[in-house]
């Protein structure tokens, strides 16, 4: 079963994520990177691997594409906040660019 | 030469476009439209579409995704507000559903 993060795993997992272009949301249980790149090819390639491995996972992001930047929010809507799901995603993502 | 839409272009270019989902932003010279799929891999399917399009004729929406909803900004940023290619674009993306 999908559960939110506990303290603890809010601490191991989070906190590399943090340190690496994520943050937290205000006012919501959430977390959201911008990626930046090239131009719209390379984004949207981007987006299409992150798009096989959110099907293949079941755990899809929320996410704004304008030209060359894509903006990534991930939060678990079954438990309300972030779970051990979230985290996978967002590092996964984090190889892929 | 893109030009923003006159105002005999937004009567005759416009109008269908707002009769069929999309509507004009508050406050920005822009169009809108929620498109609601059946699943993910289906609203990821159109983006892929729309995306060699986009590129094609290099008029690139803004748009969001989440699960099975895309929603689609277009405005010209080069005339800073509506022209010719974004009725372009969105009748395309139309057609690509």
């Amino acid at each position: 079963m999908t559960e939110r993060l506990s303290d603890t795993g809010r601490k191991t997992m989070l906190e590399p994520l943090l340190a690496n272009g994520w943050r937290l949301l205000d006012g919501r249980d959430a977390i959201i990177k911008t990626y930046e790149f090239t131009d719209f090819p390379e984004a949207f390639a981007f987006m299409t691997r992150a798009a096989l491995w959110a099907e293949k996972w079941n755990h899809h992001p929320d996410w704004t594409n304008a030209w060359n930047r894509v903006t990534v929010t991930l939060t678990t809507h079954d438990v309300g906040g972030l779970s051990a799901q979230d985290v996978k995603l967002a590092r996964k993502l984090d190889q892929l660019t």
